[in-house]
This record gives C-alpha cells, sequence and structure tokens, in this order.
C-alpha cells in the first residue's frame, strides 16, 4: 500500500490563523490554532508549526483577502492593499517558500473552502457552485468548468449592491467602501450594530433573522443570474445556522419568482442551497486541497 | 492550400432571424434575415435558406432563451416555458438536425456572441470576461476558463435585483417577473415607457442617459464582484452607443470606489470595458463560432 501524501493546510482568517497537518478531512494528525497579529509574528509561529512535521509534501494556504493568486503577477503571494494594519504588500507565499522549499498553494479563504468542498463534500461532481460565507464577513469562493474563479483578482461577492429600502430597514451600513452593500447591510457586525446586542444572542424570533435572511436572498438571486450555478453551499457563523438556511431557502424561491425553470431551484431548493458537507472545517480542509493542488501542479 | 470549412450560422432573435453562410466573420459568402413568427414556420425558412448550400459542414444557432443548451438533457435544444407565444418547447435543434445530420451547436445569443468575442473580436486570450447586450432585451454571456458557462442552464444576466432610488425614479419597471430588476428598468422599451418617446429619440443631454449608465453601472459593478471578469463587452442598440459607454465606464469606476485594486479597473477603464469587436454582428458571427465548436466537438 503506498503510503497516503501528507500535506499542511493553514486557515489565515483576519482574527485567528489554524494550521493542520493531514492526508484529508478524515485524517487530521494535528491542528494549532493562535490569533492572527502582525505577519512576521503569524507566519513565524506557522512556520514554527510545520518544522514539526518534516514529512509534509506541499503546503496551501486559504487566506482572507484582497490577495494576488496569480502565479505570473509580481505580486503574486501577497497580500493586496487592505485597511488590516501591517498587512498590504505582506508576501506570505514568499516566506512559506524560503522556510520549506515545498509547492505552495495560495487562495482566498472561501476559493480554498469552494475547493475543499468540491473534493470531499457538497460540490463533489458539480461544473459550477459557490461556496457563500457569512459570518464577521462575507465573501464567495467559485469552481468554475473544473477550476477555481480567478479572472481579474478573484471575486469579492460580499460587496455586491443590494436592494435596501430604507423604510424597512434604515441603518445606513457599515462598509467603508460601499456603505450599504451585502457585507456593508448584512455581515454579523453590522447585525450587531443595528440591532444593539451581538447576533448570537439575538433570539430565533427576532425581526433580525428575518431581514438577514432577505439580504442574503437577493445575494443568491444575483448569484444564480449570473453564475447559474448548480449548488450554493452556505457557511459562516450567520449562514450556518438552520432557521436561516429554511428561511434563504424560501426567499429565493420567492425573489425568483418561478423565471429559472429548473426543477434543482422549484422543487429541490432543500438541496440546492446547502450547508458545506465539511460543516465548519471547510476553511482548513480547504487549504489541505490547495495544497494537493499545488502538490500536483508542481508534478513532484 | 485546404479548402477553409463552410459553416452555417443562425441569429436566433425575438423579432428576427439572420441566417448566414461563411467561414469566418471577414468571409460571409450569403445572408437572409426575415421576421420571427411561429417556430415551424421561421425554422421552415431557415432550413430553406441552407439547402442552398450543400456544403455546409455544421451548423450554430444563438437563440433567444430560456432554452436547454444542455446535451444530457432531455429537453435540449428546446425553448424553455416562455411568454413568447407557441415558442415554449420549439424543439430548434432537432428540426435541424432532421433536415440536415450535420452537427449542430446550440447556444443563447449572448453566450454565441461571447464565443465569437472570444475567438474574432475583443475577448481573444482572456480566461474570464462577459458580453452584455442591451437593447429591447437585457443578457449576458459569460465565457469562464476555457468554456462557456452554463451550469444550471445558463446565465440570466438581465434580471439581477437592482437599488432602485423611487425618488430620484419613480418609475415601477416593467419585468413581468420582478417588475424593477435591471431588465424591468433598463431594457430600450423600459426607457420608452420611462420617458414617453423611443429611446432612440431622446437627445444625447436627456437625463435618460446619465439614468442608463446609473443602472448599467450598477450591474458592471454586480458581475465585477462576482465573477471578477478580465473584461466586459459591452453591445446591443442602448449599450453600443459611444456616450453610454463612456458614461458606463466612468460610474462603473465611481461605485467600486476604490475597492477593487487591479488596474485594468483603476487606470485603463476604457480597455475594461468595451463595444464589441465585432460590432453589431457578434450574433450572427458568434452563430459560426457555435457551429465551429460543434463540429470539433462531434470529432469529424
Amino acid at each position: 500500500m503506498t503510503k497516503p501524501v501528507l500535506y499542511g493546510g493553514i486557515e489565515g482568517g483576519g482574527t485567528k490563523f489554524v494550521c493542520a497537518v493531514g492526508t484529508g478531512p478524515e485524517d487530521i494528525q494535528a491542528e494549532i490554532r493562535f490569533p492572527t497579529t502582525t505577519p512576521a509574528e503569524t507566519m513565524e509561529r506557522t512556520i514554527d508549526f510545520f518544522r514539526q512535521y518534516p514529512e509534509i509534501s506541499a503546503i496551501g494556504l486559504a487566506c482572507f483577502g484582497p490577495l494576488d493568486p496569480n502565479p505570473l503577477s509580481p505580486t503574486y503571494g501577497q497580500i493586496l492593499p487592505t485597511p488590516k494594519p501591517g498587512w498590504t504588500g505582506a508576501n506570505l507565499v514568499g516566506m512559506l517558500k524560503q522556510a520549506f522549499h515545498l509547492p505552495v498553494g495560495f487562495d482566498t479563504d472561501v476559493n480554498g473552502a469552494a475547493l475543499g468542498e468540491y473534493h470531499w463534500g457538497n460540490g463533489r461532481g458539480l461544473d459550477v457552485f459557490m461556496y457563500l460565507t457569512v459570518g464577521t464577513g462575507i465573501g464567495g469562493g467559485v469552481f468554475v468548468n473544473g477550476s477555481l474563479l480567478h479572472g481579474m483578482i478573484h471575486p469579492e461577492a460580499g460587496h455586491l449592491p443590494m436592494p435596501h429600502d430604507l423604510v424597512r430597514d434604515p441603518f445606513p451600513g457599515i462598509c467603508p467602501f460601499h456603505q450599504d452593500c451585502f457585507e456593508g447591510l448584512a455581515t454579523g457586525v453590522a447585525m450587531e450594530k443595528r440591532w444593539g446586542q451581538p447576533a448570537a444572542t439575538l433570539p430565533p424570533d427576532h425581526p433580525a433573522w428575518d431581514l438577514e435572511a432577505h439580504y442574503i436572498a437577493h445575494a443568491m438571486t444575483s448569484y444564480i443570474y449570473i453564475l447559474s450555478p448548480q449548488r450554493i453551499i452556505l457557511g459562516g457563523g450567520v449562514g450556518q445556522r438552520d432557521d436561516i438556511l429554511k428561511l434563504v431557502q424560501e426567499k429565493t424561491r420567492a425573489y425568483l419568482n418561478g423565471y429559472v425553470q429548473s426543477p434543482a431551484v422549484l422543487e429541490h431548493m432543500d438541496a440546492y442551497i446547502v450547508h458545506p458537507g465539511l460543516g465548519n472545517r471547510s476553511g482548513v480542509v480547504g487549504a489541505l486541497a490547495l495544497a494537493q493542488q499545488a502538490l500536483i501542479q508542481s508534478g513532484k
């Protein structure tokens, strides 16, 4: 029997990093998590962790963005201009390459999660699907025709313009770039500001949830009209609530209003918008999938 | 010298059909146009035209939708439920196959146009781009990672939810499914209803054009955030106006507000949102490209 290949995976979040070593979602052999501080300090802890596992064949980093995932670009492997102090231009892939001389896969956290779901979760066998996370932030990863979608840079599905009924919802939104885009109206942070208490403490019958599902469902209809995905996977702290999923399924079908004549959205909405197959492990498992992809692409 | 392959191309529009025979955009050897009536009558005229050219190797049909472009589906080649009387379920590919026993390419008019632009126009060399038409109707074709985007069925980029400021624009919209979606607010038909005169007769300094560019630019920002295209090609009766193009470029940059840190949108917007390289010939030339693709895929 061939020994399974061991990968290192990093879920690089804005508030915490999770590093794991394993061969896949069912076989995580070690894991560590620590707060995101400066790039130098955070990457040092990351590198120290992986040094204990010299059998690793490749490393994947699924990271908060915006970032440059294009290997042909001069800023490949870096964080692009971000309001997060100290991180603009941080060359994360460069630091990993210098420490390990291994193939490194690098993409957004949500593209990583999409790849993880493609290999081991609810994206298996699909040509076109989206992974959307709604939590502290909002982001979307997209898989199309055999690979992750990058294009100009990578999707920024959270910044979608939103219909905003100021009578129903006078909250002005909090996006520093667009005020009342989808992120500005619907992240966990926006919910806390709007209602004056953390989203997790709002009772299930609070009107906050219906409004939240309203915005998510509007975004879903936009994604469906533009990407025509075969499935949308909804994760994240807010997105993974069962009550939100049910409301989003209902409202998305209502907002499409019969225009898209596919049984997938007309009859099987419960299998169309779904939770991640990997639960809240999509990110770190997705990082392992990025490592696997990098190893294959390196031809080693 | 090998004799170049001759194709038949059909641009199937809701009001007229255009049929052409040629080897590519620079070599159209015959062309005919006639009004769209019933499926039987319209396809009979189409078939009669192509019967005169027995040297044709494949036929492409770029058609109004919604339609089923999935060869594995039981309704492949048909028009899906449409308000257009008599066309629901019309088996257009079946009629062509019965008449000619040739490979037939079949896709939306806008996916056809996108493929034409990919081979011979402003989509050459790109991984991810979109072709958007704004005229009597609105539709988008999308090319990603080497092929046209289908997914669940095909994109319906015209039906995007839109921020709609009722103070600035009290017009309620005319989409029978969604009232004030992008199509409901911004087709040529909506412009005529809103302003009480055909769009083409509105003078260049009429506020109609600024409002129209406002809606198109909002759609552009949605397409950019979801697809991250390397370019967007804007065609159609309204979209091909130079004044609209300029306004859309300016407003799209303004609405993105510096969030997407790519030189493509920050510095080179004039090369980012562009007119079709094939002018108003994208549709019929795209149909030739669909024929070419069908011939290649048939392995003949």
